[in-house]
């Protein structure tokens, strides 16, 4: 019997540093060759696998592989697009198994967040029905740092840096300009559920009284009021005012700000531009020139200012995916296991698919 | 009698290298002690000389000053305040040079673009008139290159080389993605009526069917049906459209398809969100997923990501305001001398004041 082939296909947006998870896996099974064949990158994601648009990753050379670590965006193309249920949609499990049995796939590592690490667990359980187990491994990677039971998720990082960094520098702006002109600077971020984004700001307070003044999230109903005397205040205070807001911030009726109306592939409501209209509220009601950004795919393919310990996760999240294929395991995910505060220290562990898919941090 | 001081004033918005020219104007002073007596900054531009409100920079360590060549926004403020002319309100400029009296300044440096070429201008006139002659020098500073006779303004080049990385990098994001999500992107980009910043997105252009895939300029009226037409057909030929767009893009009728109709402290038209219009627009007639960055301060304010290059104008046209100071001249700014093309070679020149006053290149 000849070495069983590696199918590696990514999901959902992409991160700054998840092409570096690639990298790591085409060189760690490179190492491997003994136990381990080719590695094959779906085209697009688990849409490429389903329509056998493969890419052969022994065809590239080293140094190919190597700069993976350096190109932001998803190099082999990612998808929105999740499995069915097994009762509901047989017909594409099975289509993949027959991929997987055309390619001699004995392991399948899918690179995405908790819907993924859900497909993952899916293929893994159907895959020994069909008579053809595969070892399927779910490999971390959101830049919502939404997965449970992992230290944080491969992606994340670089996103907290450079919310944190671009806070810091447009405050700095801001200030300099609120004696006669812009008073107010709100940044808008990603995270449709968790504001863990958006907390990212916080770090670029060195002191009680730095910025950003407000941070919105997700997480809490937005108080118009409450809000509005937030503001007032910190222009009485600090001359200026710098905000951070998520976009998936909501009223208290649970009602997205920024709803437009219009919902992405799987289903949830598709955001963008809360900023504009925290600002036209705050230009009404308080009087204050204001400037808004919105950083939307600006912030998660920022690879230019990305961190490298995230860049580290990635990587050693891609490397573990192989040496747990080559141990024989299935059904799990590597994750980050956090084993000192200060100074940070990390370590690679194990853990089971089924306690990770579709559950939100 | 004693030695004269400098004054030395910000103007309108900030750059990322803006703090590199003051410290270079301070550096240069502290080298030309036998000459020059003390650097005071006015905090927040004209408005803090005016107010008598100036900063004695003499009383910052070596450290504090050389650390402003890495700090972005602007240290000692700005202000969106033009003096009105001579006829109109003798009485500030009157007030000014009773400030200049009362410090004992010799030397006014006023740091920012057109408007404030034209300030100096006529603080050079009327200090002459009214029995106090100060030298008054302007330093070139606007992100939107807008100067005439300069090879180009220091700040452009920082904000030029963020775009340009910036729709690098999320046009990567949109290929990954655009299978079956978000298959155009648009980057909103500052220039309200120079394309300039706009125009950086090309340098991202490695190859003609690289993105961005379109460019929208303020000099070039927006045309509906021409501009889906080329939507439609990179869609179709990439996959995606990557596309950077102007704050100050109009129609055919002269307005700015983002007017809001507010105006800021000089009468001009209050921008931002034109990225949203052109993606609804796209979304409701091509039906295309879309995402959308409004870079705002952002560009303006990334120092983490500033040029080399535009660091090294910065600094070099601080010192040379200095140098011209020591030489007794007025009425003059130092501007870049493009030297050689290939490589980029550079000197400082000398540009009278009256034909760079309130031009636009």
């Amino acid at each position: 019997m000849s070495k069983k082939n590696i199918l590696y296909a990514q999901s959902g947006g992409v991160t700054p540093v998840i092409n570096a998870t690639a990298c790591a896996v085409i060189e760690t099974a490179r190492i491997n060759k003994d136990k381990i064949g080719k590695v094959y990158a779906a085209h697009n994601g688990i849409i490429g696998a389903l329509n056998e648009e493969l890419i052969d990753t022994s065809k590239e050379t080293k140094t190919t592989i190597s700069g993976l670590k350096h190109t932001p965006g998803g190099a082999f193309g990612s998808c929105r697009f999740k499995l069915k249920s097994i009762e509901e949609n047989l017909a594409e499990y099975e289509r993949l198994i027959e991929v997987f049995k055309a390619h001699n796939i004995g392991y399948f590592f899918y690179n995405g967040g908790g819907d993924s690490a859900d497909t993952a667990y899916k293929v893994s359980q159907i895959s020994k029905k069909l008579g053809f187990p595969v070892s399927c491994i779910g490999i971390p990677k959101t830049i919502d740092n939404d997965l449970p039971i992992t230290d944080n998720c491969p992606g994340f990082g670089s996103v907290a840096k450079y919310v944190a960094v671009s806070i810091m520098e447009t405050s700095l702006d801001v200030m300099s300009m609120s004696s006669s002109s812009t008073k107010v600077f709100i940044l808008e971020v990603m995270g449709r559920h968790a504001g863990w984004i958006a907390a990212a700001g916080g770090l670029a307070q060195r002191q009680a009284d730095d910025p950003p003044h407000i941070i919105l999230f997700p997480e809490v109903p937005f108080e118009q009021q409450e809000f509005l005397k937030k503001v007032r205040h910190a222009v009485n205070t600090y001359g200026y005012c710098s905000i951070v807001v998520s976009e998936g911030v909501r009223n208290k009726r649970g009602k997205f700000l920024a709803e437009t109306g219009t919902r992405d592939a799987f289903g949830h409501a598709q955001l963008g531009g809360v900023a504009p209209v925290i600002a036209n509220l705050i230009g009404k009601r308080l009087g204050y020139k204001y400037h808004w950004a919105v950083a939307d795919y600006l912030q998660r393919s920022a690879r230019h200012i990305a961190s490298q310990t995230d860049l580290d996760h990635a990587y050693a999240v891609g490397e573990a995916a192989v040496r747990f294929a080559v141990q024989g395991k299935s059904g799990v995910m590597p994750v980050i296991k956090r084993t000192s505060n200060n100074p940070y220290r990390w370590k690679i562990a194990e853990a089971k698919l089924s306690r990770l898919a579709n559950r939100e941090k």
